[in-house]
């Protein structure tokens, strides 16, 4: 089994590490990775820049038994360049020697509307475009030392279950865990919600007025119980179905 | 009537200096742009970089009546950071002050699998998520002088009537024109496909590789009548209504 994992964080975050050493469990793992921090990227992709592709010369890496599973490369690239440069240049131009696109895993939730922000599942997307079975997984926790301990049995089970369950094209998974001990698993929907107060305005050594992203998150539906939102607060993990299909179909 | 326009192509492309032109015939405008090209960008926001906000200083702006109807800032945000600024700073924190969101008119095709990649859409996915009706015009041409007279008459009714047709919570309008004479309008459903050999291998003046990004597009389903991209191959504006509800229902 080939595994391509990639995520937002950049390849030296604890998230992808866990990642990595969870899923050479189940096969051989190729990491492209963003060489530093690519959060809220969304599908962004390198139109205007060069991009390039580096083995890691790392000499911690490899000084684990699992690591001899992974080869490791980084790139300048975003998360979706990430999956375009596995599938173009490791891979050949053939996205079916790719069993399973993993990413993540986030440090920071990627429920509700932070889906069509996060770099996270920008390269689940493009996986999905791909037809690749892509999952991304995230933990609501910012911190670059989050504590994955409860997530990380979850997520062999539920990576081997969506594997076996298959994906139909264009769809792909955000798999999203409060942090703390866990209750189990819900199925979910994309919560309603949206981001206000922003723009925190801040002056500049010149004395010129500049605005820095911030914001407060508004919870449209809070008491839902189908919203992976609801999920998380109540302690599950929320597993949440994602197509790369963004038509309204109500509305034609 | 308030209508805010932005774009991923920057402040100085002719697209948006058309929509400004055609748009002030509704009301007031206010453009925030970016200040050069953020083609790609998605749903990219700056988390990791100072925003500024500046009134256009153009000496050209101005030359034209209708140019006393619109009001230009230019940033060195993202697509979807110029919503986000208009609503927090311009608009203090009311999205319910713009009456119409619109974006473009893009130089390029933002049909099929387009939509996930694009800053013109990744800004009505923003306006979509604060209820702002949104809409984004694209035409299938990248030329930076395209010729916009065969679409121009449709922008103008096909606004008015979005906007007294409404739109539900979370829906926006992606509008695509195939260049030259048309043979009308129709509702469409995002139309499956990728993109493949992306990745076009080049060496640098050091002597390193690197990739470029390019690639053909490949269509799923060519012969389907209802999708953006067959509307367009047979000469017709296609309207397509999207959801920042990225939910695969079936799969739930």
């Amino acid at each position: 089994m080939e595994i391509l994992i990639t995520n937002d964080d950049g390849w030296g975050a604890k998230g992808i590490l866990t990642l990595v050493r969870i899923l050479t469990q189940l096969g051989h793992v190729t990491v492209v990775a963003p060489d530093g921090p690519r959060s809220g990227m969304s599908n962004a992709i390198s139109v205007q820049q060069p991009m390039y592709l580096r083995p890691l010369n790392d000499p911690n890496w490899g000084s684990e038994d699992w690591h001899s599973n992974a080869t490791v490369y980084t790139t300048n690239g975003t998360p979706s360049d990430c999956v375009k440069l596995a599938i173009d240049v490791i891979f050949e131009g053939d996205p079916t020697r790719i069993n399973l696109l993993a990413s993540g895993i986030n440090h920071g939730s990627n429920a509700g509307i932070n889906v069509i922000y996060s770099g996270t599942m920008g390269a689940c997307f493009v996986g999905a475009e791909h037809a690749i079975p892509s999952i991304g997984y995230s933990i609501d926790d910012h911190n670059p030392e989050a504590d994955f301990s409860f997530f990380e049995p979850y997520i062999l089970e539920l990576t081997r279950h969506l594997l076996e369950e298959g994906m139909p094209y264009g769809v792909c998974y955000n798999i999203n865990a409060p942090v703390g001990p866990l209750e189990g698993v819900r199925w979910t929907r994309q919560c309603r919600g949206f981001w206000q107060k922003e723009m925190e305005e801040r002056t500049d050594d010149n004395g010129n007025k500049y605005y820095w992203l911030t914001g407060e998150f508004v919870n449209i539906e809070p008491e839902e119980e189908g919203t992976d939102i609801w999920a998380m607060t109540h302690h599950y993990i929320s597993v949440h179905p994602c197509t790369i299909d963004q038509t309204a179909y109500a509305e034609i």
